[in-house]
């Protein structure tokens, strides 16, 4: 019915407007959504003053965004969505390091840094060495692997968080794996912090009495020749907030011991003060071969 | 769970987070967006390069929307979402005049005008006399009752389309009934037209092959003391498009003739040029001790 819209046909009118969509993908994702788009809203019955919130709600996380500020990730975060697409793309290779939120903040490159270098451009933090290794399944290492970094500082801010007081890069870096397919750089251990809450998210959180915290993690693209990619993070065992994640990214596999360790000798060899932290973190790729066709 | 988020743990665990909102309404409006939310990912699968491309396309939506461009309302009213709203809340008072979409134009005052007074402050177009009275569901005429009416030109476009070109308030005004509920007012006769294709509501038109266009028509918000105000449209009879408006907004009993009128006396009488057309338009409100709670 092209006129006179009701509740019972309003689906299929809007359904059928894009019956002559080229792409088949595409028609299938804007026919499922215009389903529980549309199932949404005769759910809760807006009224009209609601929905001008929600496009209100909606315009203003679009232009909280910048080159540096993602609210429409913030968003998908904290009601679970990015975490429900990464549990559907999961690959169930036993073995395999799980993957989770890509998060905000991979917003400008990680600078490519040497072995063994400090990511850590300020040095008030508790002293932290990472050390591990870039594996395929059956258990190979994996030279050349490319392993993008990326943390707060030790109170929990991200570089472009704080242009000013952080150089951009702070807590950022990009590392190649040896012959061993190993890999260490120095930091600082990082903290637990609240997502942004200065936009239209924080706000949501405020209202409805979530706290925005997140875990202290560093985070982690890991890419080898052959391999699938992974997004993932390393959580500091025994962080507040480990079993409360604002953004549900926790999985009890991606939780490391940062090991306190009192060792002159061993922290000199680092090139780190003494006393540290030493977090060791193998990171596991599915071989392309066994990928299943996406 | 707090941990280890799975599809079948997902949507009660982001559920659970909301436990401790306050408003009862919030609770119950993000508890039913998180379940059809996950629904939708769940039942279409995204690609992580798909949520990527939603999180832009969002984004993008959100940062194409300035003083006198909503984007959102534009995707709302494409989707069936608004006219869905309306329908939703629609009035089933007989009688009364139904409510269409409000659409993304009412983004500047109608400046107030004098009875009689003309909207159109170009004079290219098909000269228009609109003629109507503002009447209770019982008949009775509402004076003093307020007309707030936005067209576009007879080529389609909004004065906030076309700075420079068009002077802000072309097309627009704001009347008040007279003792008698009557309003008249000059205009131009408005033209189809496309929506607003330069953002990615258009770029969404382009690739599902959807036509852009909604049929003629001229925008009303009425309101009266003791009555529940009404936006709504009135289209043009035998406009192309009719049965086909892409956001959904054309109901049967909006629809007015707009007479053909070749008489220079009236013409003459009315202030505009021979011939004209004339459309007659009663709006009626429902009063508001008969109005449903809310
Ligand atoms: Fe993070
Ligand atoms: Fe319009």
């Amino acid at each position: 019915m092209a006129t006179d819209f009701t509740e019972e046909t309003a689906t299929d009118a809007v359904i059928e407007s894009f019956h002559a969509t080229p792409e088949p993908r595409l028609k299938e994702v804007l026919t499922s959504l215009t389903q529980h788009l549309h199932a949404f809203v005769r759910d809760v019955r807006p009224t009209h003053s609601e929905w001008e919130q929600a496009i209100e709600f909606l315009t203003e996380t679009g232009q909280k965004c910048d080159d540096v500020r993602q609210e429409f990730i913030l968003l998908s975060d904290v009601l679970g969505v990015s975490m429900l697409v990464e549990t559907i793309n999961e690959r169930e290779t036993p073995g395999a390091t799980s993957a989770t939120v890509l998060g905000p903040f991979h917003v400008v490159d990680s600078p490519p840094r040497a072995l063994g270098d400090t990511i850590d451009l300020i040095g008030t933090g508790h002293p932290c060495v990472v050390t591990g290794r870039v594996l395929s399944q059956d258990g190979s290492p994996l030279p050349g692997a490319v392993v993008d970094v990326w943390q707060g500082n030790e109170k929990g801010f991200y570089d472009v968080q704080q242009p000013g007081i952080q150089p951009l890069g702070n807590g950022r870096g990009l590392f190649t794996t040896d012959e061993r397919g190993a890999f260490w750089f120095r930091t600082v251990v990082p903290s637990y912090y609240p997502i942004q809450t200065d936009g239209p998210v924080g706000r949501m959180l405020e209202r409805t009495g979530r706290h925005p915290n997140r875990p202290a993690h560093i985070h982690f693209i890991v890419g080898a020749e052959g391999h699938a990619p992974v997004t993932t993070h390393v959580f500091v065992k025994d962080s507040p907030y480990i079993e409360n994640d604002t953004v549900f990214a926790v999985k009890e596999s991606l939780i490391a011991d940062f090991v306190h360790t009192d060792d002159p000798d061993l922290a000199r060899e680092h090139g780190v003060r003494n006393p540290f932290a030493h977090a060791q973190v193998d990171i596991v790729l599915e071989s392309v071969s066994d990928m299943r066709p996406a």
